[in-house]
């Protein structure tokens, strides 16, 4: 029988919503789903390992990688280069596993570019109030950066229209179990079964 | 803010796959779900109630209903009229809740026809040799029957593609769920929030 692929979820939403949170939540429930492993020209710190925290790559690999298009998406920061390499994602959802990659709006929108079957899900603020609560909670940031970063914010919910679910982030737990439900129910999709179905009709 | 619809999800399947078993185990689980209620001619058998297990009717009220478009299907069974009316479907999603429809195939795809907004799942048996077992199972059937029912399942499950969702009916808790989490994924694809969200950023 033919075997099913995995799915590439992408977990995004403006800053400050609680996207690590969440993933970091969703890792701890322990489910099938693995997490993306990103690329990086940093310097590995203690205990990090090659393949597992990043792939360690040197500026002249990542650039290479650039130019022969192996990456979902990329982005500079800080001086080092991030991004997720293509094929990484490609070996893991043709296994049948599922892959969740935790990313910003710009960059997710790139992945969609590449990846259009990817399940893309918008992590939303219970209300805008809530979300400048969370941002002026870390107590780092000017009233000035703090507005900044509103006016971005709205600017993102408004790209919310290319996103295939929208999952509010009223609690972690709430929030996690929604997204469990996603993955569920796009497996439960009549277009990603219906070959398999139709095979055994033919073969049973 | 503006009040978010109810699904209407529609359960179906060969006959012999599970649907009353799905149904039933469902039903106790006590969620929102609520189930839709049948008009229909026969008379009402002791303890039941108008509105409650059916919506009882005259011959005369049926046939109106039929002939004013106010059923979703309908269906003549042993000389006594069933069908949904779409009047309580209406009513019951336009308050916030979800109804499930319960329904074999062909009656499936006539609901599909005047709803096709509604949440269409269909309930798959693990194989075909499995659905054979089952109706087997029943003991009531002549063998020439079970092939005929086993020749209409297998243009049943060809009629798959009208479907949204597949559901594999290999032990019921895990169908529930599959069910249950198909319901949670609904209530968070964007095209049913986004609405609900633009005005959140307005207002806010």
């Amino acid at each position: 029988m033919k075997k099913e692929k995995g799915l590439l979820l992408v977990l995004s939403g403006p800053a400050g919503v609680g996207k690590g949170t969440v993933c970091g939540a969703l890792r701890k429930e322990k489910t099938a789903i693995q997490y993306s492993v990103s690329a990086t020209t940093r310097a590995p710190r203690a205990g990090e390992v090659d393949g597992i925290n990043y792939f360690f790559k040197t500026r002249e690999q990542f650039e290479k990688m650039i130019e022969q298009d192996e990456l979902l998406e990329w982005a500079e920061y800080v001086g080092n280069y991030y991004g997720t390499p293509i094929d990484y994602v490609r070996e893991t959802i043709n296994k049948g596993h599922d892959i969740i990659l935790e990313i910003e709006v710009q960059g997710a929108l790139k992945v969609k570019e590449r990846f259009p079957e990817g399940v893309f899900i918008f992590l939303m603020p219970p209300s805008l109030a809530e979300l400048r609560n969370r941002i002026v909670g870390r107590g780092t940031e000017t009233e000035d950066i703090i507005n900044k970063r509103m006016t971005v914010a709205r600017e993102e919910i408004e790209m919310m229209e290319k996103y295939d679910y929208v999952v509010e982030n009223d609690e972690v737990n709430l929030a996690v179990d929604r997204i469990k439900a996603i993955v569920t129910a796009e497996h439960c999709k009549r277009e990603r079964l219906i070959e398999k179905y139709k095979q055994l009709v033919e073969v049973d």
